[in-house]
């Protein structure tokens, strides 16, 4: 997941430049393809490692695949580098007997790549996908105490951040605070598919009653890929966007932001939130 | 850019949790949907604003028009929202007479929306896109110092994350510290795209001796499109990925990571910075 390379490391001071050349370590950003039958149908910059995860979340989330069990076998294929090394970069899905890949949303060219909710769908009309699961009736109720705590706990598990400071986490966690996974990944969007491939392969979804936890800012895409997992509540160290807390109220998703343990800012979905504990 | 909605914030206290029910400000996300000639080209999320320049810098980045004169009118599609009121949201660019889209990235069914640097591209050797300006060849100086100070003069610039804490900022600087423009947005391309796509439309490109700060880390996307746009220097607030390096290396661009006064890392192109100063 990360990588040495030479760096200089400089320090302006009133006396002048001090530097001094040593190797830093840095995340690896590689692209992944997905395949279906053969047939490529997502390109993505991620860190390696878990990327069986990262293609059944992505498909998943993305409303692609209805059900983890529609995935009969993934396999790397060994594409080989110019040195004619395996570069594990492509990973290639057989669906089960009966399965369908809903390529729906794709129904056109589609060339961007920023990180967004909408790419690849046919219209902006389109934006909520249909979801799977009712998240809002989910009856989990929420303790702030244990919410609040989330992060740190998550960061902990945060192996390559710390020796990177190049990467997002997301983790599930039980309400009472456990975590479940924690993943890591240069993009966002693949850490917590690959959360959520995980528990889809492990035959937990829908994650009633979890926590989806991430590093950074809750953008409307990662609401998404909360509710089309089931996980009725996402916990975000930083800000939630407009479009996260109007996506998160619909689907009667609880958005929390900026937790910064003791405090922390609820967007959404308070009535599960045990505010006598 | 910014949006006022209801929130509740709470603080775990040993007495118990002590919440409190008032407006917070988040940053604006919305779907913007690209189309050339009346044809959807692309949608991303992103922060209302300057959306002429988010579709050039867009267009122009990921190598689709090859100048900013290709571009003959850009107009708002007026759609309306359930209410009847515009939404703003698709862009439409007439092409100037004889100039074509390059689409050749975009053949085959993308719906992928993770942040990265080869989605829609048809495939992964595809990875570095053919560059129009040939940055390695700018003989600009850098003075350290200047550097290291860009990311608090971009600081200084990013009122929307002031009352947000949600959006990324780019901004194009001289080499003597001077910032030309700033952009801020929820996405971290769009940002720069916005950026590019102003200088397009100000006929500054190429943007020789020019160096691009943002706010966030450096991926391999943000690397391709400063190369795309001709810049030679690109300066990050956070950490670099392995690609962005390698790309950065590849092109004669010189990277910045860390960039946090009074220190800073430097990655790649270290051959314009003059120690001396």
């Amino acid at each position: 997941m990360t990588q040495r390379t030479p760096a200089i490391r400089l320090e302006v001071t009133p006396d002048g430049v001090v530097s001094r050349s040593r190797p830093d370590t840095v995340a690896v950003e590689e692209p992944l393809e997905m395949r279906v039958g053969g047939t490529s149908v997502s390109v993505t910059m991620r860190t390696p490692g878990d990327d069986f995860d990262l293609t059944i979340g992505h498909l998943l989330t993305e409303g692609a695949l209805h059900d983890a069990t529609d995935v009969a076998t993934l396999m790397h294929c060994l594409d080989e580098d110019e040195s004619g090394s395996p570069t594990y970069n492509v990973v290639d899905v057989t669906l089960a007997p009966g399965a369908t890949l809903d390529l729906s949303r794709s129904e056109r060219h589609e060339y961007t790549s920023s990180a967004c909710g909408v790419c690849g769908k046919t219209s902006i009309e389109a934006i909520t996908t249909r979801r799977p699961y009712a998240v809002d009736r989910d009856p989990v109720r929420l303790s702030p105490a244990a919410l609040v705590a989330m992060p740190d706990e998550l960061r902990t598990h945060q192996k390559a951040f710390d020796r990177t400071g190049g990467l997002h986490a997301a983790g599930l966690f039980t309400p009472e605070g456990k975590a479940l996974v924690v993943r890591e990944d240069v993009g966002r969007h693949n850490a917590v598919d690959k959360v959520v491939g995980w528990a889809g392969r492990e035959g937990r979804l829908p994650l009633v009653g979890h926590v989806l936890v991430v590093s950074g800012r809750a953008s409307f895409e990662l609401v998404q890929k909360a509710v089309m997992a089931g996980i009725p509540a996402l916990v975000a160290v930083s800000a939630p966007s407009s479009l996260a807390v109007g996506l998160a109220r619909e689907a009667g998703l609880t958005l929390v932001g900026f937790a910064r343990a003791p405090r922390m800012t609820v967007y959404a979905g308070e009535h599960r939130l045990d505010l006598s504990q």
